[in-house]
C-alpha cells in the first residue's frame, strides 16, 4: 500500500506526522515523501528540516494521498506544478485525503466541488470559494476523499481510514501502539468549547 | 526560551512531533533539534528524514530539555556521549520532559532514581531497573523532571507544560489553534481498555 505525502515549506508539522504515525504502522504500508523538488523542507516557523525523498515528478500514482496543510498550503493551493500532480494522482487513488488547511490545495484541484469538506476552523470560510459545502465535522468522508478539521484530527482521521482499510482491530491495535488514550488538560479544542476571550488569543 | 529536543535514529515521529507542534507555539520558543551529529537521522523504520540542526556539543544549555522515545531510545539510553550530555543539560534546565521511551534516556543518565514516572506501556517494567518507581499515568510531574506515557501523550505533557510556564489562557489558546479536540473513533488507548486479543495484536 503506497502513501504519498505532499510535503512544504511551512507545513504544520503535526497535520503530517499524526496520520503518518498512524498509517506507516499498517502491515505494507509503504510511505513516501513528495515535495516539489527532493531534498529538505523546513516546517512552521522554520522549526525542523523535513526530507523529501521524492520529487512530484517521480510519484505517478498512490494507494493513499496525504495532504497536510500549514501556512505553507495557500502557495500550494495556488502552484499549478503541484495542482497538476495531485489532478494525476486523485483518479487512481484508493483514498485522497486531507488535513487541516491541505483542504484548500484539494479545493485548488478542484476537487471538492459539490462536496462536503472540512479543515482548520480559522479557514473554514475559505472552502466555499472552491465549490465545497464547509462541515463543522472532525472528519468528513465523501466518497474516496476524505478531509479532516485542524492538525491533531489527522491522528482521528488516520484511525478511521485504518478501520475501512485493515479492519477495527488493526486501527485499535494501532490506537494502543500510539497509546491514543487522550487527555487533555483543558477542554478548550473546539471555538464552541473554548469560547470567544480564548479565540481570540488564538486569532 | 530554549527548547533542545534530542532526535536519534529509529525515533518514533509523533513521540517528537506532538510536544514540539505544541511547545513551537510559546511566544519566545526557540526549538533546536540536537543529534549526536548535525545532518539527518531516520525516523522508526525509515518512514522519514528529520534534520538535527545542531550536534550535541553545540548545545550547552536550556530552558527545557525533551526526549522523545521509539526503538531507538534503547541505544541512546546506553550511549555515554548521549548521557553525558543530558547529565550536563539537566542542571540548569527548567524543565526535563520525555515522551514514551525517552524515559528510558532519563533513567539511563540515573535521573530518575527515587521518583515516579512513566513511559510506553510495553516498556514500563524497564523502569525499575533505573531505581524509579512506574506509575501509569499519563503524564508523571516530580519536580522538573516531567515523564509522558506513549507517543501521544506528549500533546497531554506539552499543554500541562505550557499552562505552567505561559499560563493556562496560552495553553487552551495553542489546544485551539491545533484543534485538539479528541474524538477516537475507538476507545482502544489504553491497556484496561483495548482488552487482551487488541494487547496481543498490538503486542
Amino acid at each position: 500500500m503506497d502513501i504519498a505525502v505532499l510535503i512544504f515549506d511551512d507545513l504544520t508539522p503535526l497535520d503530517m506526522v499524526g496520520p503518518v504515525e498512524v498509517l506507516s504502522r499498517v502491515p505494507g504500508a509503504r510511505i513516501r515523501m513528495v515535495a516539489k523538488k527532493p531534498g529538505a523542507i523546513r516546517t512552521q516557523s522554520g522549526v525542523m528540516g523535513i526530507i523529501a525523498d521524492h520529487g512530484l515528478a517521480e510519484i505517478t500514482r498512490a494507494d493513499i494521498l496525504l495532504l497536510p496543510g500549514g501556512p505553507g498550503a495557500r502557495a500550494m493551493a495556488e502552484d499549478e506544478a503541484v495542482l497538476d500532480w495531485v489532478r494525476r494522482i486523485h483518479p487512481a487513488t484508493r483514498w485522497t485525503t486531507s488535513v487541516c488547511t491541505g483542504a484548500l490545495i484539494l479545493g485548488g484541484a478542484g476537487l471538492l466541488r459539490g462536496l462536503k469538506a472540512t479543515t482548520h476552523w480559522a479557514s473554514m470560510d475559505r472552502l466555499a470559494g472552491y465549490g465545497a459545502t464547509p462541515v463543522q465535522e472532525r472528519v468528513v468522508v465523501q466518497d474516496k476523499i476524505i478531509t479532516a478539521a485542524g492538525v491533531s484530527s489527522g491522528i482521528d482521521m488516520a484511525l478511521a481510514l485504518v478501520a475501512r482499510i485493515a479492519g477495527e482491530d488493526r486501527a485499535k491495535a494501532i490506537q494502543l501502539r500510539i497509546e491514543y488514550d487522550p487527555q487533555p488538560p483543558f477542554d478548550a479544542g473546539s471555538v464552541a468549547k473554548a469560547g470567544p476571550a480564548i479565540v481570540a488569543l488564538a486569532r
